[in-house]
């Protein structure tokens, strides 16, 4: 492979997140910031200035002129959901290697129309769910993977919950039925959903059971909703996501012979360190009037953002691909897929009444 | 009322709880261990020994001793549940005034047998949740019912699982049918559910909903299980409990404007302190790629464990009324019942297929 290869990253859509993710192409050592599109030129120019962009970086008033770019080998699409299967399956066919915000898709069945086209065009497939990236979440994996500090994995409870302010109520993308038609649950319920598969090492369930009540608003989209999730071996995971909240995101695992708890797990609450916390056989002193051992407190220092290390991982894999003949790496897409399907099952369950619905893969 | 009046204690039954809550009576400085009673004398000798009873305690072969004893002002009564309605309302009839363990009944309508003979005969009900009494919760009750800092209620989620060993899940009475007929729901789900009512005031739900596939053993008691319950305002709880997984438990309420964590609120990591972390109106940085603000840990400090507090509390209320003329006060039992009606609802959502169980108070 080349030498220390940077791979050029075109971001199309000026959304808030695609500020966070263009400093994050900045500060990955193997990325950078080459082209951003807007369908207003002056937008994209804005844009560019206000976020790092290198002076030789295009600005483009379209997104096609960054898809049409011969320039570009990956694209980060930050655009509203209803628009992604359009967008990412042109940069596809464009042999542009994409970085896809969550939720991937309205549903699995337009995820697979994306899928389909990364394939069949050889480019990398990757979403935007930063807290994978985290060299925590790789801890705390091993901490849940390990049958003597955890035991087998039990039951699992995921929330993430922010207090949407009134604008955010009214105008932001995510309470349109028209772009992203699952709101809260398609927003945060997507964070909650692959918490719970990662804990569950992607192990579908069988069953997926919406929460009654959820809370809808007038253009029947979610601003808060829970649900809980069945597996064949007697797991069970629940979660539960708002809008109409205070900021929480907790992962709580807990198996035969260890719990795990992890309170900032999506975004941490400080970028150059993270903690959770991992009890192994915990149990009473002999008069059950205190614990015989805490919970031990676990802290990873990085030195690089996890939605840094997330660019960096997609452009690893992408230069893999471009310089080193690798196929794209699968593992990305399937779990972005079963986080979908878990969210398409949730959805379909408040339509049935909430009655189980299967999951079949 | 008298000077530093003591209230004289009989223990009915020599279960392991018993000496928790015999050791708690020595601590509390308006209390004495004055008898104890078994159905074998022996037992009840070698139980007096072992946990510090004064020479002059009262050892009887026979509850009914305790309880006719003129010496004897108020009675803890650790039995199986099942024979509590028994034994509580013969305590009442002789004026005992009467702490109860947990679960106060095998269901609310037993336990309204309980209440009319406690009220009939003057004396002071209780149940034996101790955590109620730690200093912790007062603080923590302040934090949820802040406006500014907690805003209204939306969500809560407890859970109290510990890993039983072979030996319980063979022969402990929260496994029989004839004696704990409510199993892990009865034990721990008595104190999720009393963390739920507790956050929400003690305003009970309209319905509750038993999750799908509680584990059972081979008796048909529940050994694992989890439920939601739903409030008229949208507010929604939901709890695990479970006598399969590692010890764990954790009280989460979220409110508009707040978030509380507790994960030791039953049982307090250590017996002369215990924490729990607070956040409100938290967000993000600019970039959302940190918290603005993180949760500030609160820890208070008690000089006696929360079940000695308890069994001050009790005494105190018993010498209210044995000294000064009081009334019983009904705040005790009153939210017994409540959470004793939870759990009859989760074990009939269960007999019904899951359906969602309407509360009548």
């Amino acid at each position: 492979m080349e030498q220390n290869p940077t791979i050029r990253f075109g971001v199309i859509g000026c959304a808030d997140i695609a500020r966070k993710v263009s400093r994050a192409i900045s500060l990955a050592p193997n990325a950078s910031l080459a082209a951003v599109g807007s369908r207003s030129l002056d937008k994209a120019k804005r844009f560019a200035e206000g976020n790092g962009f290198p002076a030789a970086a295009k600005v483009y008033g379209s997104y096609d002129g960054v898809l049409d770019d011969p320039d570009i080998d990956a694209v980060y699409v930050p655009l509203p959901t209803s628009l992604h299967v359009r967008w990412a399956v042109v940069a596809a066919q464009k042999k542009k290697h994409v970085l896809l915000e969550k939720p991937v898709a309205l549903n699995a069945s337009e995820f697979d129309e994306i899928i389909a086209a990364c394939e069949s065009n050889g480019v990398q497939l990757m979403d935007g769910t930063m807290w994978m990236h985290h060299p925590r979440t790789a801890v705390m994996k091993d901490f849940v993977s390990d049958a003597h500090r955890f035991g087998h994995l039990k039951s699992i409870h995921t929330c993430f919950t922010f207090g949407a302010d009134a604008d955010f109520l009214k105008n932001d993308i995510r309470v349109k039925p028209d772009l992203d038609a699952l709101g809260s649950l398609g927003d945060e319920g997507w964070y909650c959903v692959r918490g719970i598969l990662w804990a569950a090492n992607y192990e579908l369930p069988k069953s997926v059971i919406a929460s009654r009540e959820p809370v809808l608003n007038e253009a029947g989209v979610i601003m808060a909703v829970g649900a809980s999730l069945h597996w064949e071996d007697g797991k069970v995971a629940t979660f539960y996501c708002s809008f109409l909240s205070n900021l929480t995101m907790d992962i709580t695992a807990i198996g035969t012979k260890g719990t795990l708890h992890d309170r900032d797990f999506i975004i941490p609450h400080q970028e150059k360190e993270a903690s959770f916390y991992a009890s192994s056989e915990s149990g009473f002193d002999d008069l059950v009037t205190k614990w015989a051992s805490q919970p031990s407190k676990h802290t990873i220092n990085t030195d690089l953002p996890q939605e840094a290390l997330m660019v960096r991982e997609f452009a690893r894999l992408v230069a893999e691909i471009k310089f080193n003949n690798s196929k794209p790496e699968k593992k990305w897409p399937t779990i972005s897929r079963k986080t979908q399907l878990i969210l398409d099952a949730v959805k379909a369950s408040i339509d049935k009444g909430f009655e189980p619905v299967h999951i079949q893969e």
